[in-house]
Formats: C-alpha cells, sequence, structure tokens
C-alpha cells in the first residue's frame, strides 16, 4: 500500500524540485577537476505550520534517496512573547525528521514598509546569511497555491500592472536559491500531509489576526470570491501568476532591446521615436528611466508614468512633470530629459 | 451657480467622448465634395437605470451646444413580466429630456453561452441594427468603472490571461461605435447626478438577484474584497484592465509579427524557430494556431495551449494532443502539425 494521497503529492512535488536541482548541481561540477564534489545541501525554510512542516517531512523522505543532504532552518521573528520556545521546538521536530544541520536565527524585525513587508525582509536576510553559511545549494519554501492566489490580489489591490499580479516565482533570489515546490499544491493538501503524518504544527495567531490584510484577505475577501464565483477562483489566480510572469517578462525583453534603438548619440530619449512604439513597451521604458534618474521604485506609479507619457502623445507644450525622489521629467527639442532636481 | 458637481462630472465625461466623435467626424467628412454633410447622430442606449438614464442627461445637455443631434435606444429583453411598460416609460423619459428620434426594441434573449451571455448578445444586435437604421455615429454606453471592475473580476475567475483582465475597452465595436463615457466614473456618481436632476431611475431587480454572477460579485464579493484590501480596490480593478489592455495589445501585435517567420516555405510552424521565443508570444502563436484550425475560442484553455507548448519545450517523443473542436496538435520532422480530425 503506498502512502496517503496528500502525503504522495507533497512528496511529488519536492521530488520534481530536488530533480532539477540535482541536474543544476551536477552540470556546474562536471567541469571542475580532480575529486567528485560532496553532494548537494538543501535546506528547509520551517515556521511550524502545517505548510513548511509538510515540505520538511517531503524533503527528509525524499533527499537520501537522491543522494541530497538536508538541514532546515527557523527564523524567530521575536514579535510573539514565547516564539523563542517555539523556535527551539520547529528546531526539535526538523532534527527528529532527520534533517541535519538545523538552525534557529533570532532577527530584529523593523519598520520599513509596513509590518509584514519588514517581516519578510528580515527573514529573507536572515535565511540568505544561513544558506550562505552552510554553502547550501537552495532553500525550500512551503508556498502554496492558496498563498499565491492571496499575493495576486495583493498586486491586484495596488492597481500597478501584470508585473505585481505575477504573484511568488516557483524559483527566485541570487542565483535562483529559492524554490517553491508547493506552488501548485493547495493549503488543504499540506495540512492533511501533517495530518496523517501525525506531525504537530502550528497555528501562527497572526495568519488570523485581521490588523493584517493578508489575513482579511484570507478569511474573509478570498471566500467572499470564492462564494461569488465559484469553486476554482484560488487556482485561476494561481493561473493568471504563471500567464502575468511570462507576459511581464516577454514584454520586458521587448522593452529592453526598444529603449537601445530610441535613445540618441548623446543617450537622451527621441520622443518621435517613443511615439511610434506601443504604449505598453513605451511606458516600461519611461517608468525604468524615471527609476535610473533616482525615483525609488515603490513611490513610482502608473498615474505619474501617463502624466510623463503624455509629453511624447499629448505634447501641448506642457511644462516639467515632478516625479517622486525630486526626479524632474522634461521635453526640450524632441528629446525626453529625466533627471534629478 | 454651476450644476452639482456629481453632474458637472457626467458632462465632462460626455463632453470629451463628444469632442472625440466630433474630430473623426471632420477627419471623415472633410475629403467629401460639395455640400457640408449632416451634423453627426449620437445614441445612447438607455435600460432606465440610474447609469444610463445619467448618460442620457449629459448626452440632452452636451449635444447642442457641440452641434450633434442625441437620440436614444432602449431595450426591452422580455425577461420580466411588464418589460414593455418599463421600455415605454424609458422611451417616455428619454423624449422629455429632448432626444430624438428615440427607439424601443424588441428583443428575443436565446440560452447561449448563460443567461447574462444571451441577452448582451441580443443587446447588443439590436444596438446594432438601431444604429445602422439611423445611420448613427456612435452609441454611447453607461457602464462605469463599478462595472468595469466586475468584468475585470469576472475575467480573473476565468484565469485565461491578461486579455480577459482587460475589461471593457471606452471605444469597441465594428468601427468604434460603442463609447463608454462613464468607464472611469464611480456608480455613486452617476446615481447622484440623477438625484440631484430630479430624474427618475429603475433599479432593476436583476441586478439584486443572486442567481446571477455579476450580481453576488457586486453585492457580496466586492465589498468583501473592499474590506479586506481597503477603499481604492475598485480603482486599482479599472487601472489594472486598463494596463492589461495595453500589455496584451502589445504582445498581440510582436505574436502577429513573430508569426510570420517561424513558419517554413510549406506554412507549418518550425519548432526550433518557436523554441527561440518568449513563452509569451509562443503561446499566442500556438493559440491562434489552434483557433484557425478550428478550435472554440471559449473551450480553447491555458491548460491545452500548454500542453502543446510541451511538444515545443519538452520534447519526448509524445503522441498527438487533442484539443476541442476536434483538433489536433503533433509534431512531425521538427514542425508542429495543427488540423482538424
Amino acid at each position: 500500500m503506498g502512502p496517503h494521497p496528500a502525503v504522495a503529492a507533497i512528496r511529488l512535488a519536492v521530488r520534481r524540485v530536488l530533480h532539477d536541482l540535482l541536474t543544476e548541481h551536477h552540470r556546474t561540477t562536471a567541469a571542475l577537476p580532480h575529486e567528485p564534489p560532496p553532494p548537494p545541501l538543501v535546506l528547509v525554510a520551517c515556521s511550524g505550520g502545517a505548510d513548511s512542516m509538510a515540505l520538511a517531512s517531503a524533503l527528509a523522505f525524499e533527499s537520501p534517496k537522491l543522494g541530497i543532504r538536508a538541514g532546515g532552518v527557523t527564523v524567530d521573528h521575536g514579535l510573539q512573547p514565547g516564539s523563542d520556545v517555539r523556535a527551539a521546538e520547529v528546531v526539535l521536530r526538523l532534527r527528529e525528521l532527520g534533517l541535519d544541520p538545523v538552525d534557529s536565527v533570532t532577527v530584529t524585525v523593523g519598520r520599513a514598509g509596513g509590518p509584514e513587508a519588514a517581516a519578510r525582509d528580515a527573514r529573507y536576510t536572515a535565511l540568505d546569511t544561513a544558506a550562505e553559511r552552510h554553502g547550501a545549494a537552495a532553500v525550500l519554501l512551503g508556498h502554496t497555491r492558496d498563498d499565491q492566489a492571496e499575493t495576486v490580489l495583493l498586486g491586484l489591490a495596488r492597481g500597478s500592472g501584470i508585473r505585481s499580479l505575477s504573484g511568488m516565482a516557483a524559483v527566485s533570489g541570487a542565483g535562483g536559491r529559492y524554490r517553491r515546490p508547493f506552488l501548485e499544491l493547495d493549503r488543504q493538501t499540506a495540512r492533511k500531509a501533517c495530518m496523517v503524518q501525525s506531525l504537530p504544527v502550528w497555528d501562527d495567531p497572526h495568519n488570523a489576526d485581521p490588523a493584517y490584510t493578508r489575513s482579511r484577505l484570507r478569511h474573509e475577501g478570498l471566500p467572499a470570491l470564492e462564494k461569488a464565483l465559484g469553486k476554482g477562483v484560488v487556482e485561476a489566480l494561481a493561473r493568471t501568476a504563471q500567464l502575468s510572469r511570462d507576459d511581464a517578462d516577454a514584454l520586458d525583453a521587448w522593452a529592453t532591446q526598444a529603449e537601445a534603438s530610441v535613445r540618441d548619440a548623446a543617450g537622451l530619449l527621441e520622443c518621435a521615436k517613443l511615439y511610434a512604439l506601443p504604449p505598453a513597451v513605451r511606458r516600461r521604458i519611461l517608468r525604468r528611466a524615471a527609476i535610473a534618474a533616482g525615483a525609488p521604485a515603490g513611490s513610482l506609479f502608473a498615474r505619474h508614468i501617463e502624466e510623463v507619457d503624455r509629453l511624447i502623445t499629448g505634447w501641448r507644450g506642457q511644462g516639467a512633470i515632478n516625479l517622486p525622489g525630486k526626479v524632474v521629467a522634461r521635453r526640450q527639442g524632441g528629446r525626453l530629459v529625466i533627471r534629478q532636481g
């Protein structure tokens, strides 16, 4: 008798990612002279919640069969009383699964960008450090299809275009360090897999705290949307993420290529050549030029770019456009000049 | 004292569209010989609801100042008892506003594609006929920013990519016949404009009937989403529509251009050349080829195209792929053959 379907599903998802990692590992080490390189180390980032505990269990099961070493990291954000005790418990559970090395890392969460963004920044910095310290080939993250759907809706609420609809990537970070094996798996399957494997899981009270946007989305927004639109909404949102990501990548590539052709000898943007481009490509070039001039990407909204775009498409002698970061865009002699100050 | 801000807002929105129409009218008639052409006729499609009544009132106010003739059409879908009486009332109200000609058109709603799609198809056919009968330059539609947000969410639920996120266009139909002046105006403003102008409005019971997806979305889904994500959601969704539309247009243009370059002398798609394209462009070409071969666009989902795409990107000798409409895709000698039967 094989494992429970939920356990089979999480293992398959992890096995696929480990296969990819092994293929990449062999490709990069094949050219090395002399002795065979040590087997790669893969870490799992684990909060103790159902998603990442399921991920840890699948990693512990699959890695020995592929000759991969498996370890774990848990991050103590220090935001709740007793978080240190919980982190110690997670370390214990990961060791019980056979993972080695297992680290607990305490971080200090700042305030930049709001509580969720600050915690995320601190977490990834800690994971980066842990991966480098152990020379890990990859860090697995337990984000599920449900997390992806929530991320797409959060991006939608920004209204800043398809890049923000593209959610989380299956492979991200420096050198593709971060991998998300569960991105096409639903949260319920991860939870079920923990249950049938008798893995104790921890429910982060933040996940149910209506002070957090994501939590409100998870417990109220998304269920209401499912009720109105029908069951496949989560799947549709996840598919939208993938399609939007591919589309955004293609348009970024086009903008990169087009950008070189619309600059004059002095490197200034020529309005006539910009005018001839599709709006989607032109606005990407304008956005990049504003960022290159010093405008902070996070403060640069679609309406800013639209206003700059009107210097090209609706020219009637209008004055300079002020952008965030003290960047100014103006049209001079058929050229677009975007610079600070 | 000027008009109430809501009235000023609806009039400004209509004035902008009428200006555009007049500019186009002069451009197309300037080349004609002899006598000056008659002033253009603009029709408003009016259900008697707040949005289209506000639109009718603004059209009636603005058109004489621009030398434009203004008329109206109301469509009796025959779906509710007394719909004929209501249509007669709408005709009366439009005439009272000074519109002329005013038509009431009775349609028979079929069943194809579900009740909402069938009613929409019947309505547009009737509006097309009315526009042609009167030689109208344009038909104004009362869709607001709120309708646009709902349309984006309905598209999101399909999970079929950014074209379905692009909502309704400000200009659509044959020759740009349909115009939506209120696409950036919220429903509340239209309602307010009716109130302060003492225009009686009719609340379509279908709009509150939870049997309709759009109605559930309007009364439950969207409010819950706003509660989770904050007030700007409707605006963000409408902006997403515009950005997605521009992006989809640019990628469609790229696919059109690329398609010519990936066919061999016999007109077959060359796998190696397809492989070199960005996935977003390649999948658009594959989708078009499937539709050209006879696959019905509405039944062709992202997963179908992904499977065909694996004949290019994950070739391991797999067999033919069955697509809707009895279309079959297979790889033969480095070529992709997509045909019926």
